[in-house]
C-alpha cells in the first residue's frame, strides 16, 4: 500500500466501493489490473450501510419479533434492542469488508475525498467522516491532496436520498435512510413520506414496531409505476396490517405547537393535517452523487437530473472515463450496479468478447407480501400483448400459509410468445421473479414453459397456471381445453371457475 | 347424475379423487369426455386430506406460533385449538372440492369402492366412511353393487403409509400421517420412525408445538438419498432447533411399564431405549394402493412393490387400463401425479399430438429450512460432470435474515453445460428450484444462464454465485477470472476466498 507518492500510475481508479465499484475492482484486479479503489466513507456503499444491508435485517427482526403478519407488535422495550443489533449486524459487515477489501492483492484500498481532475487524474483529498464510527483497520488516510493517475477511471459514487423542504420541521424530526437506522426508539408516531420500496419497507417494518406508521405520496397510487391491480392488492394486504396509506398527499408544513404535520395535493393547499408527529421518514426517491466531482470540468456528460450517461459497455462520452451504479442512467439497485459492473469489466479487459445483450432489470420490494417486477408493462398493453393475471392467493399454499394476498400479471408478445415482463406480489415474489429473468434473457417463450413441473405446493403454482392460460388461448384447436390440462389441482380449477 | 343404471357408459371411469385422478377427469371432461369419478372416502386424496394441505398448514401455524425459528415453544394451551384449525381448514378445502367437483358439468361423482372387473368395467359397492367424518353433500352414494362400463379406466387410488410393526405398542400410541391429524393434543414425546419428507416435516412442526421430538431412520442418513453434504446442512439445522436425530436406527418393541421404546440397528439386538415416549408417528413411505382392486384378475402388471407399470403415456399393459400418480411407477408427489395426470389426458384426448419428453422430477421437504431437489445426482458424480457446492448461507440475505444452514449443489456435464440435477436447502428452496426445472425443461445450459439478473438481496444470489463458478472454469481463456465479474456483491467473494 502506497498511497502518499503522486506519480504512482494504476491501471483503474474507482471511485465508490458500493456494489457497482467493488465488482469493478475486484473484476479488474482478478485480471491482473492494479486497481486504486477511492472511498470518501464508510465501504459497502449505500447497500451496506444505508440501504439494503440494515433495512432487510430490520424487516426480519421486526417480523421474527412479531407475529411475522404484521398484524401484532413488538413489545416496545424489545424495539431499542432491535434496532441496536440492526446497527451491530450492519456494522460487523462493513468491518468485515473493509478488512477483508484492505487487504486483497492488486487494489490500494484509499480512503479519501476524490476529485477527477482530467481523463487520466485524479486528485484526493481527506476523507469525509460523517458515517465513520469506528477508524480504518486497513487501506490510508489522505492527509494532504495527492494526486493519482490511470488509464482508466471508475466513477462509482453511488446515489444519496433526495431532500424536499418540510417548512417548520425540526432537523432531528427530518430521517432519510442514511439517519433511520441511527435512532435509538421507535418514533410512537412515524410519517412516511414517498410510498417507493423504501417508505414501504420501511412502513411495514415499523408499524410491526409499534409505530403508527401514516405514508404519503404525491402520486395517486403507491409504487408509482406499478401496475394498478398489483398496487392495489398490496394496499390491501398493508391497510390490513395497520399501515395508513395516503396516496396523492405531499407534506406541506409543519407546526411545533402540536406537531402537526399539514397535508394536502402537491402544489394547492394542505386539505389536512397529522397530529402528534414524532418523525418524518423521506424517502422520495434518489440524487446521483455526480456534483462536486469535477465531472464537468472534464466534460462528462450528464442528464438533467445528473445522471452519468453511458453506453452499452459502462463508457462516458469521455474516453477513459466510466461510470457503473446508482451514479448512471442505469442504476437504481445493488444488483443493476453489479451487472452493469460485470459489462465494464469485461469492456475493460477482455475488449474483443463480444457483450452480451443489455440485462434484463428485475426489482424487489422486500415488503410482505413482496413486490416483484421485471420486463416493461405498460399500464395499457399493446394491442399484440396478450395480459395474463393470476390470483396468487388462490393457490394451495396461499391457503396453507394464510396468505390472504398475492397476483401474479405476466405480458407475453401473442405469436411469438415472448416474455415481455412480470409482476408478482405474494410472499416470495422476490425468489420467483428469477425464472422470468432466467427466461426472458434465454428467449424461452412462454408456451415452451408448459412442461415444466413446479413444485406443489410451492407459490410457483401460479406460474403454471398462467402458462396453462396461455397455451389454452393460443392453442385452441386442441380444444379449449389444453386449459383441460390446465389443472394441476383441483382448486386451481376452481379458481378459474369462479372467475370465468 | 345417475348412478344405478348398470348400463351407463362413460368414457373414462376415473377411480380415486386424488391429485392424479381430479386432473384426469376434470381434464378429460374439458375435452368432451363424459367421466364417472368413483371415491371411497374423501374428495382429495391423501394430499388434501392427510398429507400436503394439513402438513403445510401445521407447518406454518407452528411457525407463527412461535418465533418461525423453531427454537422457541408455542404456549401448550394454545396447541389444542391450533391443531383443531388445521383440521378445519383442511375440511373446508375438503368439502369446497367436494361441492365444486360433484357439480361439475361432464363428471358423474360416485362414493363407493370400486372393482375393476374387465379391462372396461368396474364394479362398485358401498363406501368406505373411515375417514368420511360429514355426509357428502353431493354425489351419490351406491347402496348395492353396481357395474359401470367405459372406454378407459384410469386408476389413481393413491398410496398409504406403510406401517412396520412395533410388538407391544398400543394401537392408539400408534400414528400414521392418517391418524397424526386427528391428535387433539401434542404429545410430550414424540418419537417419530422415517427421516424422509413426512416424519422431517413433522419433527419440525410438533418441535414448535413443544413436543420433545426424536427421529429414528434404519437408514445412516436423514433424507436417504439427498447429497451428503445437504444432509449434513439440513442435520445441522434441525439440531439446532432441538430435533434429536437418529440415523441408523430402526425401533424394536415398545415396554409399556416405562413407556420405554427400544431401538437398535435393523435386524440387531436393541442398544439403547427411549423412555415416556407418548406417541409414535411412523413414517416409513408408502405403499401403493393397487391390491383389493381386481387388477390382478384382470392381468395389469406392477412391480414387486405393486407399483402398476405404465408407459409414457400413462398406458398399463393392458389396453384401455390407464394409471396415474402414487399407485404408479411415476408416482410420488402431488405435482408428479398432476404431471402424469396431464400426459395421460393428452393421450387420451389428443392421441396424435407428439408427447413432450418425460417430466423432470422435482421434490420438496417443506422443513425449516426446506429442501428442493431435481433431476439426477448420484453421491459421486461422474468424471464428465462438474459439481459446484455454494455455502447459501453466505449470501447476504442469509445474513440478514439470520439464515445459518443452507447449501447449493449443481451438477453440470463439463462440455455441453447440460444441467443434471440441483439440491438446495435453504429457506426458500422450493421456489427457488422452479427456475432449474424450467431451464432442464428447455435445455438451457448452465453457462447460458450466465447474464440472468437476479434480484439482489434474494437468495438466489446462490446461483448466481453457481454460474459464476461453472463460468470461470469453463473458459479459463478468459483469465483464471470470468470469477471475476463472478463477483456480485463482496461477500460473496470473500465467501470464495474463504474457502479456497
Amino acid at each position: 500500500m502506497n498511497n502518499n507518492n503522486s506519480n504512482e500510475m494504476y491501471d483503474a481508479i474507482v471511485i465508490g466501493s458500493g456494489s457497482g465499484g467493488l465488482t469493478a475492482a475486484v473484476g479488474l484486479s482478478r485480471f491482473g489490473k492494479r486497481v486504486l479503489m477511492l472511498e470518501r466513507s464508510r465501504v459497502g456503499g449505500d447497500c451496506t450501510n444505508f440501504g439494503c444491508i440494515p433495512s432487510k435485517s430490520l424487516l426480519h427482526l421486526s417480523a421474527k419479533a412479531s407475529d411475522g403478519a404484521g398484524t401484532s407488535k413488538v413489545a416496545p422495550e424489545t424495539t431499542a434492542e432491535l434496532l441496536k443489533r440492526v446497527r451491530q449486524r450492519r456494522d460487523d459487515l462493513e468491518a468485515h469488508e473493509r478488512d477483508e477489501f484492505g487487504s486483497m492483492e492488486g487494489i490500494d484500498l484509499v480512503f479519501g475525498t476524490a476529485t477527477v481532475t482530467s481523463a487520466n487524474t485524479v486528485t484526493v483529498s481527506a476523507p469525509d467522516t460523517t458515517h465513520q464510527p469506528s477508524p480504518a483497520t486497513t487501506g490510508g488516510f489522505v492527509v494532504n491532496p495527492v494526486t493519482y493517475r490511470a488509464d482508466h477511471i471508475v466513477v462509482a459514487t453511488g446515489s444519496s436520498p433526495r431532500r424536499i423542504p418540510i417548512p417548520g420541521l425540526p432537523d432531528d424530526m427530518y430521517l432519510t435512510n442514511e439517519e433511520l437506522f441511527e435512532q435509538e426508539a421507535v418514533p410512537e408516531r412515524l410519517v412516511i413520506v414517498g410510498a417507493g420500496p423504501i417508505g414501504l419497507e420501511m412502513a411495514v417494518a415499523f408499524n410491526r414496531l409499534g409505530s403508527r406508521v401514516t405514508v404519503l405520496d404525491a402520486a395517486a397510487q403507491i409504487l408509482p409505476g406499478l401496475l394498478p391491480d398489483a398496487a392495489e392488492v398490496l394496499t390491501r394486504a398493508l391497510e390490513a396490517q395497520g399501515v395508513e396509506l395516503k396516496p396523492g398527499l405531499a407534506p406541506h408544513r409543519f407546526q411545533a405547537a402540536n406537531r402537526r404535520l399539514e397535508i394536502g395535493p402537491l402544489g394547492e393547499d394542505p386539505t389536512d393535517g397529522l397530529d402528534d408527529v414524532d418523525a418524518v421518514l423521506v424517502a422520495v426517491g434518489r440524487v446521483p452523487n455526480s456534483s462536486n466531482l469535477g465531472l464537468g470540468e472534464v466534460g462528462v456528460a450528464t442528464t438533467d437530473g445528473g445522471q452519468i450517461i453511458i453506453d452499452d459497455k459502462g463508457r462516458t462520452n469521455i474516453e477513459g472515463v466510466w461510470a457503473v451504479g446508482d451514479v448512471t442512467i442505469e442504476g437504481g439497485t445493488t444488483h443493476m450496479a453489479n451487472a452493469w459492473g460485470r459489462r465494464l469489466i469485461q469492456a475493460i479487459a477482455l475488449p474483443y468478447l463480444p457483450l452480451k445483450k443489455r440485462p434484463v432489470r428485475p426489482a424487489v420490494t422486500y415488503t410482505s407480501p413482496e413486490v416483484a417486477t421485471i420486463g416493461d408493462q405498460p399500464e395499457v398493453p399493446a394491442a399484440d400483448v396478450r395480459r395474463i393475471t393470476v390470483d396468487l392467493s388462490a393457490t394451495d399454499r396461499a391457503y396453507t400459509d394464510e396468505a390472504d394476498h398475492g397476483i401474479l400479471i405476466v405480458d407475453v408478445r401473442k405469436l411469438s410468445g415472448q416474455v415481455l415482463g412480470a409482476t408478482i406480489v405474494g410472499p416470495r415474489a422476490g425468489d420467483l421473479i428469477a425464472m422470468f429473468s432466467l427466461a426472458m434473457a434465454n428467449d424461452i417463450a412462454f408456451h415452451k414453459w408448459y412442461g415444466t413441473v413446479i413444485p406443489y405446493p410451492t407459490y410457483g403454482d401460479a406460474v403454471t397456471q398462467a402458462v396453462d392460460t396461455y397455451i389454452s388461448e393460443t392453442f385452441p384447436n386442441a380444444g379449449t381445453e389444453l386449459a383441460a390440462w390446465a389443472q394441476g389441482r383441483f382448486r386451481a380449477l376452481r379458481t378459474r371457475l369462479d372467475r370465468a
